[in-house]
């Protein structure tokens, strides 16, 4: 018999069409990926072609080179320069499309990938989205910042070279907004944070924990809505990533890269999206909201249903999806 | 520069990012399909094949055979037998996964598509809808039904035969018991339905009217969060789709098939999936809410960003969408 969950943070239910289930094997991807070079004359990205992207706004150097570069998105979905207006109009509100969309390429080698970075690295990449999570969340016309990282096509990326991106928006969306106030409504109900009380029941029920270090935990939630998303959340209660201490952030370096590890060993390196899920900075603070990097692997995709109700159909076991990760063996 | 609008049915934002928008024509479907036969003596859904499907649960019958079918999915992701059952436990929310998960053959014939059927199926295929949707609302241990059609493999498809579905739930969703919950705010603030309020505007503004019938009037949404969809919205205030009367069930048929039609001759078939939004029959009559079909062509698709924080980046204008459909001449 299928069972309905409740995700109570989202407040999203899901199906797991346990009949439906496939084994986590039969998510293992199929098509080898093309076989990069380690430097492509035509990237945009490697070392050497700076000059095809504009100007960087942020670069962690390296003897004759840089370890990260970031430079405004050639093709940003905002513009950067402008006002932030808003017409009402009857029924109409629009806001000028003003905003900061930035590229972060994550390493000048072509043909690496996250998973297979050492620590140091991707605690450089860290401290880089801190960097520009703070820039942007400082200029005024700023109301929501988002980090996010698409890997591979089916995730909607167009560039090979590992990057991320930070799209900043002059409007907060509903999105966050209902979250922020559902999680405010737990709290005034039961006097907790709503996150924290979903990872420690996690980690009283052990079945979903893929990894833990000291200050985080990586495990599939109970309701989670396709195969083999996780989240990734601090130990600590904070309500947004501003507030994370550099001991923190060589953490998540490490449990960010170990978790990223499992999936390319485990499901040979399938497409995905990680985000950082936080409140607004001028939220730090809060007793009610608590931020993660959700990580979604692109295994299946949304048909009808799924766009029609809000409601996903989950076609593996959360369980057992933490189990085969918990059994994928990484440095 | 580009804009932000507000979708104040669903209270998303969009990003329409004029500097990235593509032609219309940029979106006409590159690859070929198949060509498939008539009859295929593998698929389920051809006439002689019924023996591979559970029993038809609903039939139109032609002169020895039928003209539509409806049948329990054999992979349902429900199960139909079984009492629904919540269970609460701390955190945890459970509900049994009882419900109806049914396939609706739309014809006998493999190699058709909606577009190039007659007005006259496709109002079979609109009764059939009703039948269905009515026999699932009247079971108490449904909540909501979804009806919906996944056209091509970006949608979500497996089967190439034409077909639709139905997916009843014995919970609500968040995201119905949202639209719910905001519509009946504006009805209480200003003393309208705010999808009958969107329809008249967009009648005023034209710009975005895709085709008017008797019944119906098809428009592309002003913060339409895709490229191409489109709403079909009954003129008449009605709540629940189950209100229809048969003239309009008729005029639907119509409208609906044309729009699909604008899409097969203007996009070269684009996959695409198509849903039915509506109250549950107990809001039946109520003032605040309105049902309509909603239309997503695939054409492009969710990234990290849009997952991350619910905001759409649509990377075409909702007037020029509407005004090459405008443009496709139709039977």
């Amino acid at each position: 018999m299928p069972e309905l969950r409740y995700n109570v943070i989202t407040r999203e239910w899901v199906i797991i069409a346990t009949e439906r289930a496939k084994r986590p094997d039969q998510f293992v991807r199929k098509q080898e990926r093309n076989p990069l070079p380690p430097f492509d004359a035509k990237c945009p990205f490697c070392p050497g072609n700076e000059a095809m992207t504009p100007p960087a706004t942020y670069v962690v150097p390296d003897t004759n080179s840089w370890r990260v570069r970031v430079t405004p998105n050639k093709f940003a979905a905002l513009s950067y320069e402008g006002e932030r207006k808003r017409i009402v109009q009857g029924i109409r509100r629009t806001v000028s499309g003003v905003g900061i969309h930035e590229v972060m390429v994550e390493t000048p080698v072509h043909n690496m990938t996250t998973a297979l970075l050492g620590d140091a690295q991707v605690e450089i990449i860290i401290q880089t989205y801190l960097n520009r999570f703070k820039f942007a969340s400082s200029d005024p016309r700023i109301d929501q910042v988002t980090i996010f990282k698409n890997h591979g096509e089916a995730a909607g990326t167009s560039i090979e070279h590992p990057h991320s991106q930070m799209i900043a928006t002059p409007v907060i969306t509903s999105q966050l907004r209902e979250r922020l106030s559902h999680a405010l409504e737990h709290f005034d109900e039961f006097g907790e944070c709503i996150f924290c009380r979903v990872r420690e029941q996690e980690l009283k029920d052990q079945t979903r924990i893929v990894l833990e270090t000291e200050h985080f935990v990586a495990f599939v939630q109970f309701a989670t809505l396709t195969p083999f998303s996780m989240l990734i959340m601090p130990r600590r209660h904070m309500a947004c990533f501003a507030e994370i201490k550099d001991s923190e952030a060589a953490d998540l370096a490490r449990i960010l890269r170990r978790v990223l590890a499992k999936l390319y060993r485990g499901l040979a390196d399938p497409d995905y999206n990680y985000v950082v899920r936080t409140a607004p900075t001028e939220y730090s603070g809060v007793k009610h909201y608590h931020w993660y990097v959700s990580i979604i692997p692109r295994l299946t995709r949304m048909a009808g249903f799924e766009l029609g109700s809000g409601m996903f159909i989950n076609v593996s076991l959360p369980e057992e999806n933490a189990s085969f990760l918990r059994g994928i063996a990484v440095e």
